[in-house]
């Protein structure tokens, strides 16, 4: 594998790869500024503060946007602290520690597919109390997704069919299931659920999808990024 | 309409009905700190500065939390500034001025539905590059039930099928359209599509969706803080 394109530049001035033990101390410290944004996260969307106290609020979080300088990522620039296709990705929305957006969702190796644990709150309502159905459907395409990866076959949704039982319950241990059934040629088809760590033989959402694996060519033409990788 | 048991108290004590002009005030103060957060949000996923300054902004981040005080909502508790069913949600995940996770999507009537325009960024990317192929259901989903609303036949999702013609781009403007195409009974039946500013007649995502309006049993069990108005 050749150097990233995103690997920092090393005090001579050149791009060298990073360490394991350098990324990790990254990671750690990406990690713990996403718990602490997700934290004012949901205070934000749940507070009673009158006026006066947001917009002092908003002053502070505008001086700490500033204090964020130096250069920022290009559209589809892979992060030197992530792994693609099928590993880590520190800010996805959904599995991303260092997400302010992420429940996160931890996930494992499970029932012959994976299983995707986490706990979804205000910030992720829909009907009030309950998650937002887009939501739920953004838990089962991760998991999906990631269930063709750790299949050998990292793949792309084609199409997503998702069936809503009951309204998923918010602040509520969830459990998320994926598993690849089938395939044929670049197509992958997969199953998944979702039903509470209370009650885990109840699903309360359904979904069924087909994902491609895009071949070579195609690969390199979307991710640009994977050069000399792929 | 009954006093709603979410407005905050009067000095005096008792609750009482917040007038349309504090609760404007208070809108404005909300979608301000969104609008910071989501800019907080956009330098957290991006950049590229070291470990130790990210754990500097994580203490500032820390601080700016404990500055909102005061109570917090409980679950299924409605805003006092919202208006539900059918209005405005300023912490919706994709609709809400206040949500530090919304792109927000703006609405508008048009073509016989909905229209809602946003542009996402690299908070809610999927492959490198990419949408997320949940956020793309997630956008979909909240459109869809907009327009039944909007065709007053306020419902929840009951299935939705998201089809993915091609990888929907980042920092891009988008246009999302959804619009009813007919009912049986409590069933809202309601088409959506994504394309992009720059390209409105070619869509990248297509969906077709189940709605159903709950009966008023089943409004005020799954509801219970909507008591006296339905």
């Amino acid at each position: 594998m050749n150097t990233p394109p995103t690997a920092p530049p090393a005090t001579n001035g050149t791009t060298r790869r990073p360490t394991e033990g350098e990324l990790e101390h990254q990671r750690a410290a990406i990690a713990a500024l996403g718990h602490e944004l997700r934290a004012l996260v949901d205070a934000t969307v749940r507070t009673s503060a009158p006026a006066e106290a947001l917009h002092r609020v908003a002053d502070g979080v505008r001086r700490i946007t500033g204090q964020l300088t130096g250069r920022r990522r290009e559209r589809a620039e892979i992060p030197a602290v992530d792994e693609f296709p099928g590993g880590t990705r520190m800010y996805s929305p959904v599995t991303g520690a260092g997400s302010p957006l992420a429940p996160p969702m931890r996930v494992t190796p499970a029932d012959g597919g994976l299983i995707g644990r986490c706990t979804l709150g205000f910030a992720h309502e829909g009907p009030p109390g309950y998650v937002h159905g887009g939501m739920s459907a953004m838990l089962l395409d991760e998991l999906m997704g990631r269930a063709c990866a750790a299949a050998g076959m990292p793949g792309m949704t084609v199409s997503l069919q998702v069936r809503y039982h009951r309204p998923v319950p918010l602040e509520t241990p969830l459990r998320v299931h994926a598993r690849v059934t089938g395939t044929e040629g670049r197509k992958i088809f997969v199953d998944g659920s979702i039903s509470t760590e209370g009650e885990p033989s109840t699903t309360v959402v359904t979904a069924d999808g087909v994902f491609v694996t895009p071949d070579p060519d195609r690969t390199r033409a979307l991710f640009p990024s994977l050069r000399g990788t792929v």
